[in-house]
C-alpha cells in the first residue's frame, strides 16, 4: 500500500475536528428538526415539513446541487392512544399495561379485542404449541435482550425477529393478536414501537409492543393464572401511499466527479418522540459533512453527496428508490456511509467491502485513532444504503458510535433532543467528514479484491 | 514477554463482563448513595452517613477485612444560597447572575460585597493590570475551555488554574473578590463549584464560580460599561476539622498476600447535586470489583483492596493519610487504580508506571480491546492514589471512561443519578475488575525498568 501523505491529511482532519467541536451548527439544526418539526413518520405532514426544511437548509449552503428525489411511501397512522389491560388477574384484578401498536399493524376495531394469552420466547416454542393452543389467543413474545452483548445492536439483532415476524407466525396458527416485549436493554415503563411484517395470504392481526416492565409483570401473572385475559384496543390503520422524497445535496468532485461518495441517514422517524437519535442526528451530521467541507474550503477530488433517505422505518422505499435510480443512471458509487446508530461518541466504522477497500481504510487508522476511532472492522453498512450493494464495487460503511444508550430511547417517546449531547454529536459529524475526506482524496482501492478473483 | 494463558484469562474476563452486564448491583448501590444520602462534602453528616453505609455494604459481603481508616478533614459549609448581581448596567439595569461559592471560600459578610469588575483571561493579563487597576475591584477570570480538545479533561486542565490560583493571585494585587467562569464545555445557566487555594500570608477574598452563560453576558456588558458594579453575597465559612474515614474492604491474595492492588474512588462529593459521576460511580464500581470476584469465585493471587477515599474534593486528606499509613506499615503496593472520571462507557486506562509495568499492561491489550478498551496509554493515575507515588514501584492507573459529558455535570446540581446509565457504569466496573484480575494473577513485571537502571 502506498504511503499516504499523512501530514497534510492529518492537518485537514484536525481542522475538521476543531471546527466541528467549536460549532453548534449541526446540533442547532437538530434542535430545529426535533422541536419545530418533531416526529415525522413517512406520509405525515411533519415528514413533508422535514423534506422542505432540509432542502432549504442545503439550498442556503454553497453546494453544487440540491434536489428532491420523488418516492411513494406507505402512510400508516397510529390513531388513538392504545389501551392495554389485564382484565381479570386473580392476584390483582385489572392491571393497565403500556403498549404501543407496532408500525404497520391493523387496529382492533373500536371495541378492542380481549383474549387469553400464551407466552412464548421464540418461534420454536410457538410451533410446538401448535394451532390447538394458539387459536383464538393473544400470543405474547417475551424473549428479552441478551444483555451480555457489549454492543447493544447485537442484543437487538438477537431479539427483533419476534417483532418483525412474530405477528405473521402467530396468525398462521390462528392467534387473534400479538404483544411483543419491547426491544430494549432497559427495564422501563415505555413501550418501543417498530415495524412488523405481515405475510401475503396470512391474516393481519393486531400487534403491539409492551413495555419491558409490564412484560415482566404479565409473565409473572401468567405463571399463576393461565386464564387471565388481555384487552387491547388500537385504532391504527394503513392509508393510501403518499408522494414523498429523498433530499439530496452534493459537492462535485474536482478530479473524478463521476466517482460518488454518499453520506446519509434517514429523515423519517417513528411517530412517537422526536426521532432525535433515530435518525435526526444521522441526517444533521450528513449535512454537517458538507458544511465542514465548504467552511474549510475542502475541494473533494471525488463527488460527495449527502442523502437524507425517506422511509427507513417502515418500508425502505427511499433507499430502494435511490439505488434504483443510481443504477438506471449508471452512476458509479465508490462508497456509501450511513449514520443510523445514534448521535453518541464515535468509536469507529464497520466496513462492508472487499479486501482492497478494507485494507485501504485500515491504512488510515493512524489518522483516525487519535480521535477515538479504533473500531475499523468488517461488517457494518446500513439499511438505507443496503440496496446499493452489488452496484459496481461500492463499499457500504456504517458509522459506529457508542451503543450503550441507543436502545434506551429507540422508537419511543423519549427519543428527544435532550438525550443528545452536543459534543458527542459533533464528534460524530467530524468522524464522518474525516472518512469522507480521505476517500474523496485517495479513493477506495479495490485492487486486492481484483487480484483474488 | 512470556506468552500469557490467554484462553483462561479470556474466559474469566468474559464471565466478569457477563455478570456485570446482567446485574444492577452497583447501579442500585449508586441509587442508594445518591438518593438516600445525597451530596456528601467532607465534614457533613451525609459524609458520615456515606462512610457508615459503605462500611455496612462491604460488611455484608464475604470479604477478608473491612475497616475504617481515621482521618481529620476540613469542614467547609456553603451557607445561604449565593446572590450574584450586576446592579447598574447601562443597558439592562439589574441583572441576576448564577454564582456558586468556590470550595474553601470565605464569605462576603451578610451585607454582601459590591465593586467594579475587571475581566482577565489569565495570570499574565492580571499581572499586567497591576495593583493600580485591580485594587478594590472584583477580578473576573473568563478564559473558556478550549473545546478543540477531544478529551475534555485536557480542556479542564487548561482552564482550572483560574479557579485554583485566581483568588490568591488577585488578592495579592488588592482585589476584594473573584468570580471565575465555570469549568465546563457547555454554555449553561448552572455554576460549577470546586476548590480554590488561598495562600498563607495573602488575604482571603470571597471567590465564586459564575455560569458560562452569565460569564458571556457579563463579559458582553463590560465591553460597553466598564464601571458596572457586581454585587455578591455568600455566607460560606470554614469550621473546625472533623474526624472522618477512608472506607476499606479487602480480599487477601492466595499466593502473594503482601502484594497489594488498590482499586478506588472518592466517597466525598461537593455539597451540590448528588455526587453521582463525581465520584459515586467510582466508589460503587470499586465495591463492585470485590463483589464480582466473590460472586464469580475468583481467588486473587495478590491482595485486592477497595479504598473509598475521603476528602478528594477539598483537601485530599484521605489520599494522603492512606499513603502515609501504607508507608508506615511498609506495605507493598504494586498497583493502584482510580475511577474518578465518571461512570461513562470505558475507553481504557492511563498508566503512570515504569516501562516494564506499561509493557506488561500492553500484553493484555488483546484481552481488553474486545470490550472497547483501546486506550492503554501513558499518563493517568488519580488524585487520591497520587500520594502513593514513589512507594516502591507502584503503578498508578487511571480508569478512562468516555469524557464528553463529564464536565456538563461536574461539581453541579445536575450531577445526579439520572445522568448515569446503568450499562455504561457496569461496563466500567467490569473493566476495572478485569484489569485488577489480570494484575492479581500475573503481577506487574517491572524487570524492564530494572534493566534500564
Amino acid at each position: 500500500m502506498a504511503q499516504q501523505n499523512y501530514a497534510q491529511d492529518s492537518a485537514t482532519i484536525k481542522k475538521i475536528y476543531d471546527n466541528a467541536l467549536t460549532s453548534y451548527e449541526s446540533y442547532e439544526n437538530l434542535r430545529y428538526l426535533t422541536k419545530n418539526i418533531g416526529a415525522r413518520l413517512s406520509g405525515s405532514p411533519q415528514a413533508a415539513a422535514a423534506v422542505e426544511w432540509t432542502r432549504q437548509v442545503m439550498e442556503k449552503m454553497d453546494l453544487d446541487t440540491v434536489y428532491l428525489q420523488p418516492v411513494m411511501v406507505p402512510h400508516w397512522v397510529r390513531g388513538d392512544k392504545e389501551i392495554g389491560r389485564v382484565t381479570n388477574s386473580k392476584l390483582m384484578g385489572t392491571v393497565d399495561m403500556n403498549i404501543a401498536a407496532l408500525g404497520g399493524s391493523v387496529g382492533t376495531g373500536k371495541q378492542g379485542l380481549s383474549a387469553e394469552v400464551v407466552e412464548v420466547h421464540n418461534f420454536e416454542e410457538l410451533e410446538k404449541l401448535g394451532k390447538k393452543k394458539v387459536k383464538g389467543k393473544i400470543v405474547f413474545f417475551n424473549r428479552p435482550f441478551d444483555n451480555t452483548h457489549v454492543i447493544t445492536g447485537a442484543a437487538y439483532g438477537g431479539a427483533v425477529d419476534q417483532r418483525g415476524g412474530g405477528p405473521a407466525a402467530a396468525a398462521k396458527l390462528g392467534a387473534v393478536g400479538v404483544i411483543v416485549r419491547s426491544m430494549t436493554n432497559d427495564i422501563q415503563d415505555i413501550p418501543h414501537t417498530g415495524s412488523t411484517r405481515y405475510e401475503d395470504g396470512v391474516e393481519k392481526i393486531p400487534a403491539a409492543a409492551i413495555s419491558t416492565k409490564d412484560a415482566n409483570q404479565l409473565s409473572s401473572l401468567l405463571k399463576d393464572d393461565q386464564n387471565l385475559k388481555f384487552y387491547m384496543r388500537m385504532t391504527s390503520e394503513t392509508l393510501p401511499d403518499v408522494l414523498s422524497y429523498n433530499v439530496i445535496g452534493e459537492i462535485k468532485g474536482t478530479e473524478k466527479p463521476d466517482e460518488i461518495i454518499v453520506v446519509g441517514g434517514h429523515l423519517d422517524s417513528w411517530d412517537v418522540g422526536e426521532g432525535a437519535h433515530d435518525d435526526g442526528t444521522g441526517c444533521m451530521q450528513s449535512i454537517e459533512v458538507l458544511r465542514l467541507f465548504n467552511d474549510l474550503g475542502i475541494k473533494p477530488k471525488r463527488t460527495v453527496r449527502a442523502v437524507l433517505f425517506m422511509n427507513e422505518e417502515n418500508g425502505l422505499r427511499g433507499g430502494r428508490k435511490y439505488a434504483e435510480i443510481a443504477k438506471a443512471k449508471g452512476e458509479k458509487h465508490i462508497a456509501a456511509i450511513e449514520s443510523d446508530a445514534g448521535g453518541f461518541t464515535p468509536r469507529g466504522f464497520g466496513i462492508d467491502g472487499n479486501d482492497g477497500q478494507y485494507s485501504k481504510v485500515l491504512t488510515w487508522k493512524p489518522l483516525l485513532a487519535p480521535y477515538g476511532l479504533h473500531d475499523l472492522t468488517r461488517g457494518g453498512g446500513g439499511a438505507d444504503i443496503g440496496p446499493l450493494k452489488g452496484q459496481g464495487t461500492v463499499a457500504l460503511i456504517g458509522f459506529r458510535p457508542d451503543s450503550q444508550r441507543y436502545f434506551d430511547y429507540h422508537h419511543t417517546i423519549i427519543d428527544t433532543f435532550e438525550q443528545v449531547n452536543r459534543r458527542e454529536m459533533q464528534l460524530g459529524a467530524a468522524s464522518m467528514a474525516s472518512l469522507v475526506y480521505l476517500i474523496s482524496q485517495h479513493g477506495l482501492d479495490d485492487s486486492a479484491a481484483k487480484v483474488q478473483k
